[in-house]
């Protein structure tokens, strides 16, 4: 296994360093940038962005018939990955799985700490040891930030160096979902000129959507691509993100009128209320929140290359009825999760060139 | 994929129509009568009923030798099934799990809703359309009557149409468990001259069991089949049974004295007292089931071509002491579960003149 | 499939033998004394745990390669396996899965009854003929003593004897975790002149402990190995533990002290206060257990030669810095676990001859 470079440095040391800083210590040696541990949305650029989604492109036309998705099958199928997920998820643990099985991957799962060593009085640290003793990734996904950071430098620094794909940790990272929202930006836009000169609108819960934040980052690495930020006061992004922004110098708006920005977006990103990080249970549900939903009306209100997304579940931010209009790209970026986790699982193990050269 | 033909229609429309008149919509493309989405045992006529016992003949024998069992697996080994289990079930589960590891499909489960996303507010529509994002079959048991009905119509109606298998849906329907015991009927009787002309004596509840109730529908396809339903009163079958056996013109009994009609049975069919849908908990406890259980007496009195069946699982309805009796038929009833589900999903994909065609 | 002799015996009778003369029954036929069930460490002898361990290191030497694994995947992928695991177990768990995915077996798993059938009121016996209706191997963890022992001859007397692998059963046996145990030192003094001439340092809980006593027991097969045993006088090793010893002619010693016994060891086996089986909770909190802990100070009493061993989980009784010395064996001796067990499956089915004769 081509290992990564998060040796020679203290934990300690490594901890202390600002984001930019980790990335080089994650990538995997050999490569051209590509993590080794995936930890950050931080640790992708434009670039890299790139060659992931022709990738996830080429993985999905390969899975089309059965002897290109017989050989991805192959590619992989001496690996075994861990699915540890102590947050309840089904949607990402489900996307991981099936990208594990589309290249022949075989998986083991601990989903219910209940059944697990830890009721023994083992430590965290100890049990995810354990998964690298038998397989050789580990996706995990845990409440606790730092997690998988802290994970990954002991794993690289003990005789099994085994990659970590962090699945979400906590209110913090979450950088699959990023990948795989870009993805579907970069699909969507494909054939359309690309990802540049468009205006993204965020709309929902922009406070505590780790989502919002992570994409919000990775969309600076493109050209001229103007972000919207629609919320209700109490819920909207904090001053962080447009401290961040501006330190860039990208064009961003703030707004509280759903409808007003819809006719002028390319892609108008919908999220759910959190309420399951209230401070105190109920809290959410104080919020109006009616004007901050995608209905008929905005529906009709979205220009014809417009597109919505949504990281899903959703409860009633998107109205069912606009489920089957061809501009509704919320299922498609869902089933997106697995080609770009996918390509990101093949690129941990340095299979990417394998893939690309592969005829269709 | 060959996709079923349930589109066209409106679900309203759809919904509103006779079991007999869905199952055209319900069938794969370009079949003859195979089902796409497996909702009712209504699907199944004689002919089918027998192609498939031919195909799990088929797939059983060539799963003894190690070549064989490597070519099953190679056939659907491009293909992932979600197991989708929101009720308790282990048999069930692990029959249609190990039927997809026969054919080589990789899987995915969600058995305890607590860890799905179900908790964040998301409808069971998205959750199921999430499944059919990721993986190319779903089977699925829920406590809830028409779900399976309703998204086979949703999926028909998406961008990703994929087959639904339903494996027990409420008090209503579980068709893979009708279709085993007439598998395992007709593999009985098959060296003995073929299931026609015979007495099948069904014992216990038959008031609540939904397999009886398909069971005595399915047999109907088959010529001069006498049933006999032993019953204590307050668990006798509905008048809705008798009423479509009298409309087909089908002999029927009723009894409420097992060992009278033991020795004229060529199979006698025992079932569970279901108290799991007790109105008031406690409620089956009262009524004397004593003389409704198959035991060293009974046994006894059975014809030497008899069998004994038991959908399981079981409790006392049948005395552990009948177990080593050839009759007892109940062990590898089960195990036909695991080969006629196999056929069936290799039917779904159009795999059976593939198989069928594979000499030993 | 090879199956075993667990035949021609009543239940009653073979239950009443003593361990050694079950032996026999338990092994597979046409074998060299290597087990179909696996129930007791009692099985295995000197000859047969040396060929063990030449074939774990086989399979682990192939490993490292692409072609050496998928060779390996290729030998028992017609065969599936069921994981019973219905006390909490992480890993166990896995590496028994690795172990199977390993040589190719697909697996089936049930963890947590609350889901399965026995809500249904079915007896686990009947639970365990399920699974032995679907899959080939049957891996089981219960608390209940007995079981596995019972439905091995309950399978070999039924149609479908598949083989048991017992993965522990209440505080009775965890006979894979003294195989692992005698592997780990095999391996550690392979290059240092074997495993005979040794001083073996148990220490902690030695009396609820069934690896102690397992290992204990095994390593008695190997000549002039020396035991010492220290613990707290309420967790010292009992009687019968030391009977054994004696009629066997094998030194050993009382202590506790273990800082006097470090500096003397060849292998250090630390294990847990097993405050689970507590009479009453917080029992084992009133013993002071300061004395029975490795860390630093004992690290630099231990020769320079010597290894640090424990079954894991690890509360506090090794510290976290030892983690790193090379001497530290618990995380080999894990994952050496996983190979053991992948050679103990390999064997079962007969496979040991193919796999030795395969050049690397």
């Amino acid at each position: 296994m081509k290992t990564g470079g998060l040796t020679g440095i203290s934990w300690e040391a490594f901890h202390a360093l600002p984001l930019e800083e980790k990335r080089p210590y994650l990538e995997r040696r050999g490569g051209r940038g590509e993590p080794f541990h995936t930890l950050f949305a931080q640790q992708f650029d434009r670039p890299l962005l790139e060659r992931l989604a022709a990738l996830s492109n080429r993985i999905r036309f390969l899975s089309k018939s059965k002897d290109g998705a017989l050989w991805l099958k192959s590619l992989l199928c001496h690996k075994r990955a861990m699915l540890y997920f102590s947050q309840p998820s089904s949607r990402t643990f489900l996307s991981h799985l099936a990208a594990c099985q589309i290249l022949g991957l075989t998986t083991g799962s601990v989903r219910d700490t209940s059944i697990s060593s830890e009721f023994k009085g083992e430590s965290k640290e100890d049990s995810i040891r354990t998964f690298s003793s038998y397989f050789d990734m580990i996706i995990m996904r845990t409440p606790e930030q730092g997690l998988a950071e802290k994970m990954s430098w002991e794993l690289s620094n003990s005789e099994r160096p085994v990659p970590i794909l962090n699945a979400g940790s906590g209110k913090d990272q979450h950088p699959t979902q990023a990948l795989l929202d870009i993805y579907t930006l970069l699909r969507s836009f494909e054939t359309k000129g690309g990802l540049h000169d468009r205006t993204v609108v965020f709309c929902g819960d922009l406070l505590r959507g780790r989502t919002v934040h992570s994409l919000s980052y990775l969309l600076t690495n493109f050209p001229r691509i103007k972000q919207v930020f629609v919320a209700p006061p109490q819920l909207q992004a904090d001053e962080s993100t447009f401290a961040a922004l501006r330190a860039k110098g990208v064009e961003f708006e703030v707004s509280d009128d759903l409808r007003s920005v819809v006719p002028l977006a390319d892609a108008v990103y919908m999220t759910r209320i959190q309420d399951e990080w209230d401070a105190a249970k109920g809290d959410s549900a104080k919020i109006d929140t009616s004007r901050f939903k995608f209905g008929a009306e905005e529906l009709a209100l979205l220009p014809e290359n417009g597109i919505i997304m949504h990281p899903l579940p959703r409860r009633d931010e998107i109205a069912v009825c606009c489920d089957h209009d061809p501009r509704a790209m919320y299922w498609r970026q869902m089933r997106n999760g697995m080609w770009i986790r996918a390509a990101l699982i093949a690129t941990t193990f340095g299979f990417e060139d394998e893939i690309l050269a592969r005829p269709l």
